[in-house]
């Protein structure tokens, strides 16, 4: 069957706008039903799941891809009570802000409601096409979803469920269409629909992004890519900064707001270096040290071990997602500040001191997303900053800036009342 | 000279930095400063604005634009005054919201800070540069500004002196450079700068948003091109619309909020038709009326009128810019939901009535950047609406919608305070 990315266009526009207006009620409804079939329907998504999953096995995908892609009880159980917290959530439709009366006496406000359609396009993980969906329904915007080819079987069962649950409370089932095809050739033609869509959410890495720069047409919020760093200021308190390091590198190394690289006050460094070293190791961490990190951990008899080696110039600037941490000695604030303007991501940085002036300043002129003191980067995420879910980590300025919850998808609009009034 | 549009935005991005990090009273002093040179150094900028309006005399420019150029001494006081009211508006820059203790003692805010670099390409006017610079100075934010080829002159000395008043201050020059070069091949080059311009504003007409669509790599806040309706319900006070519709179409009917079209319920049409057709002629306002409309104003006896005559397909969605309204008749809202959706350009729109619930449903279900009920559309301005000057109004969707003031040239951090904290 030919895809007509056109007509799921403009069906995903008629279909938005039908569940703006929708009470919150019903919308709720909805994700209430989705959350039901998650749990009810387990064993038809396990088959779906189980062909992409054979499908996946036979083309060789790696184990961590294997795992990504499959829909367990547990995570279609996590789905569900996903679902139910978006439900949750207060609304953010016809929230009105800015509310004034004018001299003239008109009402002025401003009015969130629905950004219109969202065009989505993420890699193997079938939980996201829940996760996007349930924050599309809450928000009243259409969803044009283009998941990885792995998943698509997984994908067409979830899309089904979510149908059947629109249908159920009477929702259009459009609101949520899945690209039901692996055609590449679709994703620059969906790029070029700026009437239709008005803001694509690419998640995934740099090759995706790349292709969504060149051809999309349309506002675009990127983020994902995350380069952070932790600076250990000479006042830090080393016990207490070893912790923070730790959390931020091993709690989840694969995902965006863990720790890339560490960057130490060149007067602790003896002291410090060592000892993260020692406790970074122990839970497997790489540690890939600059000349001066490395010949102070020779020094303290650490050079020899496997896990430590030196950073080639790659090292700095990059996102391991992994067990891997790049060290660097800086002579103070000023290196440090200039080090992760030039190799960050404007995702999450932070600082360890307990210097009040040494830590307003890196509040002030570090330009990420995320700015932390004394915190592991770790937090910078939609369910840690209280948004419940998120859709992505924005690591571009405008619009949305780091985790984007329901608020970020929705826009205002102005709304005056007046009694027949004109401008002087 | 060749211009290294690389160069100055490197130094656009570092005069950012500084400046978004200056005081309030240091950047109010900037403006201040401004201010007090517009209105002593006003010979030295007549000979400039000379020189532009002798060649554009020279080159035929047409009367309208000659008009447009002029920095005449009531306009250097007007563009004086604008500094002044931009320095007395409140610091958007941080400004905290959203600020929250964690449950697990972390301090979590979002801080309003500037944007970074914005690229302003604009057309004739030379008072945008003093707009658009005292803006950017206020909010931190380095700008680029390309201007019309025919102020060229005038811009410079605008630039100068705005140099001249952040030397005073200690400001950076850089903050505010001015493109001295009409070469067309620097807009293409500047609009591939995304890792040094963070947003990208055209000024000007469907062609230069054309080019900046095709080639803009970084965000960019689309305006300024308003198809504006007013529908007229069946319950409208007839006597009391008249002026609304005169204000918003005679007020200011080259600019972007004036009103493009009315739409008239068919109960009312006969009544009313003819009511605001004789209105309309008499301010000079040529009325384009589609084929039920032609056939009441014949019966009222105005076919005749050489300011009256047929809508052609074009003249619905169509931008006048000038004293001409084009109208239709419609069988009820429904009917003008559905015209101002196909032919509207998401900016202003309204509706006269009395019927609250016809209100209700047009507010709600008008998609636009600004929505009416009783009242003129010519409000949708940076000023009408409180927000001091404006960059732009904006017609889509992301980031600001509507008149862009200062807050709408700022982004936000996430600032997050622990106390060695790590993530569970």
């Amino acid at each position: 069957m030919a895809i007509d990315l056109r007509v799921m266009g403009q069906r995903a526009v008629a279909a938005g706008q039908k569940l703006g207006l929708m009470s919150t009620e019903a919308r709720n409804a909805v994700l209430e039903g989705i959350a039901r079939r998650l749990e009810g329907e387990a064993l038809a998504l396990a088959e779906a799941n189980e062909a992409d999953l054979a499908q996946a096995r036979a083309d060789g995908l790696a184990p961590a891809l294997l795992d990504r892609l499959a829909l367990t009880p547990k995570r279609l159980a996590g789905m569900a009570a996903g679902c139910r917290d978006v439900a949750a959530l207060p609304d953010p439709l016809g929230e009105e802000f800015d509310v004034r009366r004018l001299p003239n006496g008109m009402r002025l406000a401003r009015r969130r409601v629905p950004l219109g359609v969202l065009g989505v396009i993420y890699e193997s993980r079938p939980n996201v096409t829940i996760d996007i969906s349930a924050l599309c329904i809450k928000t009243g915007n259409g969803a044009i979803l283009r998941g990885g080819k792995e998943s698509l079987r997984s994908n067409q069962a979830l899309a089904r469920l979510i149908h059947d649950a629109c249908r159920e409370v009477g929702a259009p089932v459009d609101a949520v269409q899945l690209i039901e095809s692996t055609d590449r050739a679709l994703v620059p033609e969906l790029l070029a629909m700026d009437d239709v869509i008005d803001l694509v959410v690419p998640r995934g890495g740099p090759g995706l992004q790349a292709l969504v720069k060149e051809h999309a047409t349309m506002p675009v919020v990127y983020g994902g890519i995350g380069v952070c760093h932790l600076y250990v200021d000479r006042t830090a308190d080393l016990e207490r900064s070893l912790p923070v390091i730790h959390n931020a590198k091993t709690q989840a190394p694969s995902v965006c707001n863990a720790l890339d690289t560490v960057l130490v006050h060149r007067e602790v460094a003896e002291v410090f270096l060592p000892m993260m070293a020692r406790n970074l190791i122990e839970s497997g961490v790489q540690v890939l040290a600059d000349q001066a990190s490395w010949a102070l951990l020779e020094r303290a008899g650490l050079a020899e071990h496997e896990l430590v080696g030196r950073a080639g110039a790659d090292d700095f600037g990059r996102e391991f997602l992994a067990l891997v941490v790049s060290v660097k000695v800086v002579d103070g604030l000023d290196e440090a500040l200039a080090h992760i303007a030039q190799y960050g991501t404007g995702h999450s940085d932070g600082i360890l001191t307990n210097d009040y002036a040494q830590a307003t300043r890196f509040l002030n002129e570090v330009n990420s997303a995320a700015v932390y003191v004394n915190a592991s980067t770790r937090f910078t995420d939609g369910g840690q900053f209280g948004l419940g879910a998120e859709v992505a980590i924005s690591t571009q300025k405008l619009h949305a800036r780091g985790p984007m919850g329901l608020r970020e998808l929705t826009t205002y609009k102005w709304v005056v009342e007046g009694d027949y009034t004109v401008r002087a």
